[in-house]
This record gives structure tokens, C-alpha cells and sequence, in this order.
């Protein structure tokens, strides 16, 4: 099941396939670009969806990083995944905060979420696999390709990435308050709102193998305290 | 693919499956039912994955609560997935850090996850499902269950709630500082350690449609300043 097979088909805005139509909430749908870069860049942790060979549907965990038209995964997830040749489905999703309803039913939580389907690519090229990983570093721990010991041809060798078109995808966010401000729970007198939740970088802990000392670098020490996932978009080129 | 014809099959510990066989970083697999529970209480959004039936696979975020038995995975999601009568995967991820090693290679996030597999079933009895939103409401906003109104039969119809048996589940653990603290690259001098990462509730934030003067309730007020994704095991029964 190819990307390029699927209706739609343009890069800008994101096509609307049978996949990405939003069936339910579709109010909440922002299909175009900059909302799905917005919630890839203020994401860490992409939950990877794929069949196995045995048939069944396995959800990992992995880092990610992206530039204009591709999503790279990091290949450190249990190979079965990704040797699987199938279709995947990416999905990156920011919880904001509760929405606290008058009634129960009404309950639900803020959030920015993307689903991202398509077949992806192993990456093997030397070149694209350096990039994309500077991608997905620069992603996670701006200012670390830098510094730190970039890979050599070994680490290279034992590298697996995943390479996914940005062509097909979906961006859903919910924001505000519950729904059910004009409802007739509103008469019961009952306190309703949000409780936001913030995630916030923290101060850095050195390695106990480090000589007493070791200065942190700049890059590192100033992200403690900053929130995560509130950066404005930042696109790796 | 029912959860009761996986092999192994015991209740405690978690049974050993060729799905659930840890194929990577075996040294962090903790297969005790705590370790699961630490990580399903302190998460608060699951993603699921299922196969879709078109046949690919689809990974959506929800949220969910559990009794000792039961992953409760609540339906306000795409009714594609949970019409899905197949095997699903439930992810459960806590990004807990960065681990900024010496050399680009070895970064890595601190996380805990939890992955349950089987073949859910719709619950459709009325009081299974009253007591299941009950789960799902106080795992993710403890206390409101008798704060609000609870579900009349109408909102009670209009839930769609699925149930997974916490029979076959896998959880990994990664805690600590880079690995690379006796490699040659321990002689770059470079810093290497962790940016710890912490979810934290903010200050209750009022629906614009309240009276003014409705007193915030205690069990939300006292919730703002606390970490999310830290508190200790606690089941609803």
C-alpha cells in the first residue's frame, strides 16, 4: 500500500484520504501543514504502529525527528517492527490538560495529536542515514550533534531509520473548556473547567561516571525549567 | 486471536508470549504485575492500535483505567477502531528524560512503557459499563466520579467502552544515566548525564460559563502543583 496509491495525493495542503478523514470530532480537524508540524515539533515520542508478520497489531514507542516532506524514526525499537514491510501509522500526541465537565459523560482531556500513514523506507544510503539522524538529535536534544561525538561509519552500520512521507496525515486538537457550559448540568452549581498539565524540562543530573567538574554545556542547562512541547515550530533543514 | 489461546496463560506473573518475548533490551523487561501497574497508574493517555478494516493499521490516543483484570479503554475515539473486531495493542509511554551520552549514538530517552495485547471485547452490560466509565473517570480525574453527575441510562447508551484483559503485556523500564561512561569516549571530556522531564498539573483554569464565586473543589485544587506520571500504584476496585 504505497503512499503515492492513496486519493489525494498533493503535498500541500495534506491530502485527505479515506484514512484521514476524521470521522467523529471532525471539528477539530486542522488538515493543513503547519498544524502538523506544530505538534511533530512539540512532540518526543511517536507511538509506531505496524502489522507483524504473525498478523497482529504491535504500537512501539520511538523517538522521531522530521524535515519538510519526511519523519524519520529511530531504529532503536524491537527489529520485529521494523522489518515489518507493511503499511504503518505514526501517531504523536500531546496530552494538555483535563476538561472537567459537569456530568461525567461530558469528561474528556485537551490535546494535539497527528497520525501519520504511509509505507515507509528503510533508510540505507550513508548520507540520508547521517541526516536523518542529525534530524531526529536535533529533535530531541537540539544542540547535542554538535557537541557530542557524532557517529562513526560502525555506529553508522548499526544504525536502523525509518524514512515515512509527510503526505497523509491528520491533525486533531482540542482546546477550551467542556461542553457542557449551556447544558442543562449548568444549573447544577457544580465547578467545571480545565486542569492544564505542563511537561517541563528539569535540571540536568550528570553522569556519576563523569570526572568532578565536567562543565554543562549552555545548550543543555538553559532547557531546564523551559516546557516541553510549548516551543514554537522548528523545522530541522 | 482470543488472549486465551496465547500460551502461558497464568494470571501472575504475566504470561511469556512470542509476542510479549522481549526481543531488544532485554535487561529492562520487568515481567511482574506491579511494574505493569506502576506504569498503567501513572500514565494517562493509551495508544491503541488495531487493524483496521481496510487492513492497515491505525494507532489512536485514549484514555483509559484499569481494575486488577481489565484495561478499560474509553470509545470516544474513531469508531473505525473500536468497530474492529481483530487483536489490538495498547501502548502505555511515560518519557520520563534525555539520556545525552558522550557520542550521538548512544542517546536515548529514560521511559516507561507498557504494552498489553489480546482481543478485546465491547462491554454492552449496563453495569459493566457504569463501573467501567467509574474506572476510567477516577483514573484520570480522581474524585469526580461523585463530584459530577454521573451517566443517566442516555449518556450510558452513547458510551462506547472496550475491555482487554491484562493477561499478556510486556513492560520496560529505562532508567539511569548514558552508557557510555566506560567507553573510549569517556576521554572526550564531554558532559553526559540527564535532562529529567516531569509532567506537572497546572492551576485549575474555570469554564468562562461558571458563575463567578463557584468554589473550586478540593480534590482538583489540591491536584495543581503535583507531577503527573509519579504518584503511587493505586487500583481502583
Amino acid at each position: 500500500m504505497p503512499a503515492t496509491d492513496t486519493p489525494g495525493g498533493g503535498k500541500l495542503p495534506l491530502s485527505a484520504t479515506k484514512r484521514t478523514r476524521l470521522r467523529r470530532y471532525r471539528q477539530f480537524g486542522q488538515a493543513d501543514r503547519d498544524s502538523l508540524y506544530a505538534v511533530l515539533n512539540a512532540g518526543l515520542v511517536a507511538h509506531l504502529g505496524v502489522i507483524t508478520t504473525g498478523g497482529w497489531p504491535m504500537v512501539v514507542p520511538t523517538c522521531y525527528g522530521y524535515d519538510p516532506e519526511t519523519l524519520y524514526l529511530h531504529g532503536s525499537v524491537a527489529s520485529q517492527s521494523l522489518n515489518t514491510a507493511g503499511p504503518v501509522c505514526v501517531t504523536i500526541t500531546l496530552a494538555d490538560g483535563l476538561v472537567l465537565a459537569r456530568s461525567v459523560f461530558e469528561h474528556t482531556i485537551n490535546y494535539r495529536s497527528a497520525m501519520i500513514y504511509g509505507q515507509p523506507r528503510q533508510v540505507t544510503d550513508p548520507a540520508e542515514r547521517l541526516a536523518g539522524l542529525r534530524i531526529i538529535t536535533e529533535h530531541v536534544a537540539p544542540g547535542q550533534w554538535d557537541y557530542a561525538r557524532q557517529p562513526s561509519r560502525k555506529d553508522l552500520a548499526a544504525v536502523r531509520l525509518l524514512a515515512l512521507p509527510l503526505e497523509e496525515a491528520s491533525v486533531k486538537i482540542r482546546t477550551g473548556p467542556p461542553a457542557d457550559g449551556d447544558s442543562p448540568d449548568a444549573a447544577l452549581g457544580l465547578w467545571a473547567g480545565e486542569l492544564p498539565l505542563a511537561a517541563t524540562w528539569q535540571q540536568p543530573v550528570p553522569d556519576p561516571a563523569l570526572p568532578p567538574g565536567t562543565p554543562i554545556p549552555a545548550h543543555i542547562r538553559s532547557r531546564a525549567g523551559t516546557c516541553a512541547g510549548r516551543s514554537p515550530s522548528r523545522v530541522v533543514t
